[in-house]
C-alpha cells in the first residue's frame, strides 16, 4: 500500500468510485484511515480479549472507545492525566469515540432527557451523572479522540411519528450546540455529526438537511439496527446515504453483518463498526469464506481443517477446527482471543476485499459473492431491490 | 545458547553445577529441555488463555497437559486421531503429562483405590470410570507427550503413618507395573517414577529406595505442597532431593511458589510445575522484581510505570499499572493474557536466572536475592537452615 503524506486531521480524499461505492483517504492526527473501514469496538478501553499487537498483524487502523464507558470508568480526567486514551490503552492509530448517547438511551428507566441534556445512573453504582452535548465533548477531549460524535438521540425501534420528529429537532439543537462549543478548526480532533429520523423517509430528509447545514468533518447514519427488520434497515441505508454530502465521510453506526456492510457499501457509506465480530466469536459464531458456523457444533469435533482455509489470521493459520472446538466446549479462556482474531480479521479482510473491488471496477460481484454466504440475510430483503 | 544435538530421548547431561544446584539438558523427541527448568500448565490443552506463539515468545521450553482432563475432554483418543498432543495444540517443543492421579485423588468423595486402579467419577458429568497402571500410560502414549508420569497415590496431609507406609507400597507396586508395561526403550515417550511417603522422613527414604530401584527416565517428589507449612515443604524438599539419583533429572511436582522454586534448585532439583503464575494472574496477583503486588490496589490508579521495569515482556514494555489496573477492574477479559503473559515470564525468567547463576557460581547470591523479595516465605522457615 502507498503511504501518502498524511494532510490536515479532517481532509477526506475519494480515490476510487464504482456506482455509488468508493474509495477514501480520511486524514486524522493519527494517521490515515482508508475507507471504506470495519472498526473495531473497544467498549471499556480494549477490544475484547484483543491486544494492541494483534491488531496491528490484523491490519486494524483505526478503533472504537465508548465514552460513557471510558468516563464512569477509569474515568475520562484520569485518562487525560495518562496522555490520552492512545498512551492509555497504547494504541498509537486512530481513535472514534461515539458521545455516549447510544448507551445512555439504552438505559430507558435510569435516564431522563431534557432540552439541557440527559440525566442518568450510572449501571455499575447507580451515581447520578449528567451528559450536555458540551460535556461529552470535553469528556471526548480528554479521551483525545482524533474522531469525536455529537451527543444524539438515538429513537426506539417503534416510536411514534410525533414523538420522532419532536425527537431529531432536539438532536439538532444539540448538534447546533455542539459545534458552538467546538468550532470547526479548534483543534485537530474531527467532529461528526448524527442524522435521525427514526424509520420515516420524510423525517430522516428533514434531519438530514438540518444536520448537513452544520459544518461536520463527517456524517453519520444513527439510530439503524435498533430492532427493525433487515428489509427496513437496508431501505433506510439506500434512502439516507445520498442525503450525506459526497464530499465528507459517511459512518453508518453500530452496524451490521458483513451482508449490511457491503450495502452499506454499496449505497455510498465509508465507515462501519460493530460488537458483533467480537461478541460472537465470544459466543462461538464464527465467519467465514463459506458464511457463519458455529464451533460448537458436534460436526467439527474431529475436523482437521482450519476454520477459514482463505484466511491468513494467526488462528486460521496454527490450529483446526478441532481444537477451536475443544477450546470452546471446555469453556478455555484462549477461545476468546483465537475466535475474537479470526472474526476481526474477517471484517477488516471484508473492507479490504471491498476497497480492491471498488479500485478494480467489479465491487458489485464481489458485493453478490458475500451476500451469497448469508443466504438468509439475503432472503429478508429479497424482492426489495 | 547453543544449539547442542538433540540425543537419544531420555539422555540428561549435566553441564554446571553448584553446590547441589545444576544445569542440565534432557534430551526428549522434540527438543532439549535446560534445567532448572519451569514448565507452564496447560491443563485442558492449552496454557489459560497464553496461545504458542506467547509461550514460544517468552521462551517456554517444555509444557505440561493433565492427563485427567485431557482424557475426559476430548478424550485421548481423539487427540491421538488428531495426531498428538503437539499436533492438536499446536505446541512443537516438548510436553510432559501427570498421570491424572494428582486431580483422581483430589475427587475425594468421587474415587475409591483398589490394588487394581482407581475408579472415579467425571467431575463433568458424573460418569465412571478407571484408572489403571497400565491404562493411564495408554492414555499419555495417545496423546505422545514427551515425559509420562507413572499412576501413584497421592497421600493427603495428616495422613497417619501407618495409612501413607501401606499407600507409598502400592505405589512402589503401581511404578513397577507401570515400568513392566513399558519397558524402558519401547519408544520415544520417557517415563518418570514418583516418591511418595508423606511426612515422614523414613517413609521417604524407604519410598525413594524402592522407585529407584526401577529403570524410569526421571524420579519426581509428589505428595508435596497439600497443605503443610513452608517450613515442612522447604524441610522435605531438602531431605529427599539427595535421595533420588544424581544423574537422572529430578522433579517437584507442582511446587510452587517463587520461593520454593530457588529452595529447590538450591536442593538440587531440575523441573518445576505450577498453576501458581497463572492462576495468580487472573487473580490480579503478579509477580515483579520487587515481591508480588495485586494490581486492582487503589494505589497503581494513575500509576504510569510499568508492572516491572526489570521485565521484557510485551505486558512490560507496552502497558502502565494504571493502564493493567483498569481492565482488572473492569473485568476485561484481556486482564488475563496479559496478566498471565507477564506471570509466566517472571517465572521463566527466574529459572534463566538459575542457570546463568549456577553456571556464573553465584547461585547462592541469586537465591537470597530471591528470597529477599518475599520476606512473608522467607520468614516462616527462618531458623529453619
Amino acid at each position: 500500500m502507498d503511504s501518502p503524506a498524511q494532510l490536515k486531521p479532517g481532509t477526506f480524499k475519494i480515490t476510487a468510485q464504482d456506482g455509488n461505492a468508493r474509495c477514501g483517504e480520511l486524514h486524522t492526527a493519527h494517521g490515515i484511515v482508508h475507507t471504506p473501514i470495519f472498526m473495531p469496538v473497544g467498549t471499556v478501553g480494549s477490544v475484547k480479549a484483543i491486544a494492541p499487537d494483534d491488531l496491528e498483524a490484523i491490519g486494524a487502523e483505526i478503533i472504537l472507545g465508548n465514552t460513557y464507558h471510558l468516563y464512569l470508568r477509569p474515568g475520562d480526567e484520569l485518562i487525560a492525566r495518562r496522555g490520552g486514551l492512545h498512551a492509555f490503552n497504547a494504541w498509537s492509530r486512530p481513535i472514534l469515540t461515539d458521545s455516549g448517547g447510544f448507551q445512555v438511551f439504552s438505559l430507558n428507566d435510569l435516564r431522563k432527557i431534557t432540552e439541557a441534556g440527559v440525566h442518568f445512573r450510572s449501571h455499575i453504582d447507580g451515581s447520578k451523572h449528567f451528559f450536555t452535548p458540551e460535556s461529552v465533548l470535553t469528556v471526548q477531549r480528554n479521551l483525545n479522540s482524533d474522531i469525536m460524535m455529537v451527543l444524539d438521540e438515538c429513537v426506539a425501534y417503534g416510536a411514534s411519528r410525533d414523538y420522532t420528529s419532536k425527537s431529531l429537532q432536539l438532536t439538532t439543537r444539540w448538534a447546533q450546540r455542539s459545534r458552538a462549543a467546538y468550532p470547526a478548526g479548534t483543534a485537530h480532533n474531527l467532529l461528526f455529526g448524527i442524522v435521525q429520523g427514526g424509520f420515516y423517509q420524510d423525517l430522516r430528509a428533514e434531519s438530514a438537511s438540518q444536520i448537513t447545514d452544520i459544518d461536520f468533518d463527517g456524517f453519520a447514519l444513527g439510530g439503524l439496527s435498533v430492532g427493525e427488520s433487515k428489509a427496513e434497515l437496508t431501505d433506510f441505508v439506500y434512502y439516507s446515504t445520498p442525503l450525506l454530502p459526497a464530499h465528507r465521510p459517511r459512518y453508518l453506526m453500530g452496524v451490521g453483518t458483513p451482508f449490511d456492510i457491503v450495502n452499506g457499501i454499496a449505497a455510498g457509506l465509508d465507515m462501519f463498526d460493530c460488537v458483533l465480530p467480537t461478541r460472537n466469536a465470544r459466543n462461538g459464531t464464527l465467519y467465514t469464506s463459506q458464511g457463519k458456523i458455529n464451533i460448537k457444533r458436534k460436526e467439527f469435533a474431529e475436523d482437521d481443517s482450519p476454520l477459514d482455509p482463505n484466511c491468513s489470521c494467526y488462528t486460521c493459520r496454527t490450529f483446526s477446527k478441532a481444537y477451536l472446538r475443544h477450546l470452546y466446549t471446555a469453556g478455555e479462556l484462549l477461545s476468546f482471543r483465537l475466535n475474537s482474531l479470526h472474526n476481526l480479521t474477517y471484517f477488516l479482510d471484508l473492507v479490504r476485499g471491498a476497497r480492491e473491488a471498488i479500485r478494480a471496477g467489479r465491487f458489485n460481484a464481489y458485493r453478490s459473492g458475500i451476500e451469497a454466504c448469508y443466504p438468509d440475510e439475503l432472503a429478508q430483503v429479497k424482492g426489495w431491490e
